[in-house]
């Protein structure tokens, strides 16, 4: 039994901070390292991904809509093809960082709102997949049963699903909308579901019924003290039940 | 006899268009790409690179300072090291662009206030090959004689001069300025500068004497149709006078 | 019988240019100039201003999405209490240049993707509105029958419908679709249907029928040569057919 | 006795945070508030305004070159009439944030890396004085015996000189460079030096000497919870040695 733990890194711009990427780089086997169009700039990616080698966490590019203001969480309606020259744009800036630090790109995951679209739109999911193929990148993370990793199947990409393990999932194995009240699971309960996850492929929907998560990573934060505790008891709880934690790339 | 012909090129940035691309590129045997921190955007990335690549034209990376809104024309105090990073990202999203396409990035040019800077400190030039290096390309174009071709050949890079055509040599084998009398060649005596400098490696300064320029490379401009006429003539002028057009790289 | 003649100005950026701002301001009484976030710089905008008043044409915001690489033509998901601040942001900053040009801003219009989500979208339109109240400007200028002309109706803003001499109608007084065959009108055709807007309140549709066009202004292009050629056959037709062009602010 | 604090605010950017702002503005009776160049951005200058006026602090504009990346802290050559129209920009944007908050903006005060040269060269503080005069806005703050208010005065606007109570003094009046040994001084000394400034106009230099500080103002920063505890203790030093807390504006 084995699972992968990823968090978004290197999410600070200029002056500004984002999260705590050592505690998280400490934690976690793959980093999703912002490439600059929502957060990043190219100081931070080349610490981030030297810091990422030195723990031999895997290097994922991070690709975003641009939009540093709205930190790429507003939906743009960007064609296809643009999307796919953006996104490609931003991987192979990243890819230079990892050379240089000694490894390279091993997955794209989509932040944001981008996530969202590619999640749900072939279209968008079949550019950021191009992408992905053309920068040579093997591998696409992102939601189980989602356009994005049917798209990357049918490129002939490796592809892995992720899940949380502190967010409530419906019935139909999607995230319960963080607005909603019991949408973020509690301490134990969250454990409790990163274990279920990484051990049986399921987790406990709203109603209490076993749903499948076909998730070969579970996702963590780090944008906050109690997130970084949240990531760190995730890994305990995981290592604790005999879990190994291993990247899928 | 040989020499490279360069063009600044896919300086465009989203909406709005710099120069006629398409013009220059059946003329030139180098395209210093823009990488987006003065002009260029993803879509023109790959456009550009794709119309140099179906033509044979070399493709260059053409490094900026961030600024957009200056179109890198003005002098900024960026520290040596945020500069490599500034530059390796720069290279590094070309790079991906120039191997969709088919080839790869041959060489980096600095643009702008930066080519002059990095002409002038070497902490700068440095910092620019180090991106250089670090992003796998193995030449660098700039002014002969220049901190930056010095930079280069320490690090153990291909390192190629360039020359100009229609502008005046001072007698100590710089350009005049821009600003003063004097400083932009008519049509003919441009013309017959590219054959000198070319054949003799010599251009012809301002109080008429001649005046070394090492240059491998000529630079032409494409951003106005003058510009383009100009160039096509001193392509012509080269080409009758027996001298190759061949790139450096 | 008069009308407004409008047009998009200022909207170059940096070494960018678009479209001819000279040639427009001579033939227009109100001028929609960019604000920095689709197209416009500090410099721009004071210049534009300048000219403006000098030829007596009306200054009014051409507010955007924040959306440079777009040129504000990319729908975005901005929240609208956000959006009014974004408004504020770019009237606010017109109105200094507006001021200092011995003038001030007299109306809003919403530029590109922005247009038409305020068009049908009430809390859009409300904050566009809401910043335009705050601003202390008196008036909006929309698509006739739209939600932003209703939003600023309710705040007690004056409001004005804009139509296009060169589109065609639908028989429910929209526009056809830019992709659609038949969706820009010739010449003579472009030149009736501004008389008929101007002096009968009414286009002719795609089928030939009369469909009211609630338009106190007419909206031209000056992107192309052949638009600005349009804008003054336009303008020559008006008052050709005996209809004062005069600004409705 | 009377003196002014003031404070950096409203630097923060889309989702990054900078500084403690509330801490501050309930420390400080003037605000120095970002105007979207170096950080802030318009939601954010929004409640920086509305916080700054519910508690009768007064706004000031802190204009920056237009570097985000750089948060304005790198030297840029930009022309003096671009800077006074990328200044006007600013004052003009702020604006209308502050008076939608019901008050105005009272002074200017330019920020890192154009504080330092408005400081030193003429020309540019003409510009930032020029767009100062042209936003209506009636004061400047800077550098006691800068040319920043040199300039100031000459254009007839008030100009205030701003003093640092935990920065070591040149025997000329200046700044020990931060990079310095010693050029940050303890809180018991820096609280010498505030009391000393306000009552006296003049702090004590490197070698033991008084030397003349001619501010109406004393700059405090909130960047760290270190930060805002000297400012809270500046504040109650001041205030126990009989000098009272007013706005120079």
């Amino acid at each position: 039994m084995t699972i992968d733990l990823n968090s978004d890194l290197g999410e600070g711009f200029g002056a500004w901070r984002m999260g705590d990427d050592a505690a998280l780089l400490d934690l976690v086997t793959s980093a999703n390292i912002a490439c600059g169009f929502h957060g990043g700039d190219p100081g931070i990616m080349r610490r981030t991904c030297e810091a990422a080698v030195a723990r031999g966490v895997r290097i994922g590019a991070h690709v975003s809509y641009r939009d540093l203001a709205g930190f790429g969480r507003r939906a743009m309606s960007v064609p296809p093809a643009e999307l796919a020259d953006e996104c490609l744009y931003q991987i192979g800036a990243l890819a230079a960082f990892a050379r240089a630090a000694g490894d390279r790109v091993r997955y794209v995951k989509p932040h944001g709102a981008l996530y969202h679209a590619a999640a749900g739109d072939r279209a968008l999911a079949d550019a950021v997949v191009a992408a992905t193929v053309a920068a040579g990148v093997p591998a696409v993370l992102g939601p189980p049963g989602s356009q994005l990793l049917a798209a990357a199947a049918a490129a002939g990409l490796e592809h892995y699903g992720e899940g949380f393990a502190d967010r409530a999932y419906t019935p139909a194995g999607g995230l319960v909308a963080r607005e909603l009240p019991g949408s973020v699971l509690p301490l134990e309960a969250a454990l409790a579901q990163a274990v279920s996850i990484a051990t049986a492929g399921t987790a406990t929907d709203v109603d209490g019924a076993p749903v499948p998560v076909a998730a070969r990573s579970l996702c963590v934060h780090g944008d906050s003290p109690g997130a970084v505790d949240m990531a760190r008891a995730i890994r305990d709880a995981l290592i604790g039940n005999g879990i190994e934690l291993r990247p899928f790339s």
